[in-house]
């Protein structure tokens, strides 16, 4: 491996916001439109890729929890296009923030260890803008003063729980499959059964839909309602203020 | 008040980011752009005021937790400046997120109190984005799954952090001021005081800094190397990352 080629390899983790296009950062964009290769999946908005009619569009197809190529395949993958042709600039996109339960971390190890520069760009995470477009903020004051993120795949468990009572407002992402599970769960460990909770699906697209109960009920609500993947589930006082500041009118 | 008013007034409370104007949005950009008004505080980059010289540009002048106009001063300024003239377009220019501790939640109340449409364009939070630019991801697969988001300026104490012994990563804005108690009473609830953490300040601008230590001496480092607000502090066994990671190199 020449210098050369290690001073024209780039990857950049870029993340592609919640699904509204409008919501992708300017530096998203230049990098989408400069890119030799774009490495995306299932979960960012495919309409981006109209950016980048330049590139070579790499399907790498994780769709939530359920990986059809495994993220070790990912991340040989992002480091093999980035030193093919004399060193080429690859973009990872990935839905909401790379860091943010994105595997960003481990793509950006593999980087590191092969040598090629990488940088990250933000992007808007679903943990705050799907509550954002429901008219829910995480923070609020007198309400909350603090909130948690967590993933619905992981059997935290009521010990883990009882861990997060200083924790005002509750962001779970990937949670529906689990939802019925982490509510008994998120009780027994205290948690006042009337919490408010909300559950957002295909938040910031024409296809949103929020339901909402509390935390005694919202795995049923869900269930009732057909609500299934991708969605977010915010628990917590600030619930409340959806019905005065609903704000986005989903329209298809 | 004439339907025509109510028709035209519209405020769009956006999130500016963390600094770098790469991280604004395009909807943000758009809004700017669109612009009649335009309320800014000291939180949201200067440089992003270039976007929009069409428009009325209002220094709120929010300074951190040293507010020089009440936010009610600063809701009511919205509402008055919707009305204006038949009806306008207010930005309210906001650092990060308008919903992640900006006090987005009592403008929008204050605008649908007074039946002007409002809308939220969320923005890159310093919450992950310091992190991020610090080569640090707030979750990491083996070593966290889990991150909550605080204020320093509030004084949790003690009992309240016994409740976050569940989360992995904490991340503390504006926390300068108070992070020797911070710091003490995070121990004393039973955080392992050799638990990394880093402070980053001016994160993803050409000022940026990035000091590491221990939950035990984060404190006196931040203090010893002079870092002062705006910073954000991050605390996890993520932030052994940064060594690896540290991707993101300042240029004045």
């Amino acid at each position: 491996m020449t210098n050369a080629v290690l001073s024209s390899a780039f990857v950049s983790l870029v993340g592609a916001g919640p699904g509204d296009p409008g919501l992708l950062t300017l530096r998203a964009t230049e990098r989408l439109r400069e890119a030799d290769v774009v490495l995306f999946d299932a979960l960012a908005n495919p309409e981006l890729l109209h950016l980048c009619p330049q590139a070579e569009q790499v399907d790498v197809g994780k769709r939530g929890f359920l990986p059809s190529m495994s993220q070790e395949d990912i991340n040989a993958l992002i480091v093999q296009k980035a030193l093919e042709g004399g060193g080429r600039r690859v973009v990872r996109l990935k839905g909401g923030d790379p860091f943010v339960f994105g595997r960003g971390g481990e793509e950006a190890l593999a980087c590191a260890a092969a040598g090629i520069p990488c940088e990250i760009v933000p992007g808007i995470s679903s943990a705050v803008a799907a509550a954002a477009y429901a008219g829910i903020p995480v923070t609020h004051r007198g309400m909350a003063r603090s909130f948690a993120v967590l993933t619905g795949t992981d059997q935290h468990g009521q010990a883990a729980y009882a861990g997060l009572s200083g924790v005002d407002t509750l962001v779970f992402l990937m949670a529906v499959k689990n939802l019925d599970r982490i509510a008994a769960d998120l009780i027994a460990a205290g948690r006042d059964p009337l919490t408010p909770a909300a559950t957002i699906q295909w938040a910031s697209t024409p296809q949103q839909r929020v339901v909402k109960g509390t935390l005694a009920d919202i795995a049923s609500v869900v269930r009732q309602a057909g609500v299934c993947a991708p969605a977010v589930t915010v628990v917590g006082e600030v619930v409340r203020l959806h019905e005065a500041l609903n704000w986005f009118v989903p329209q298809a």
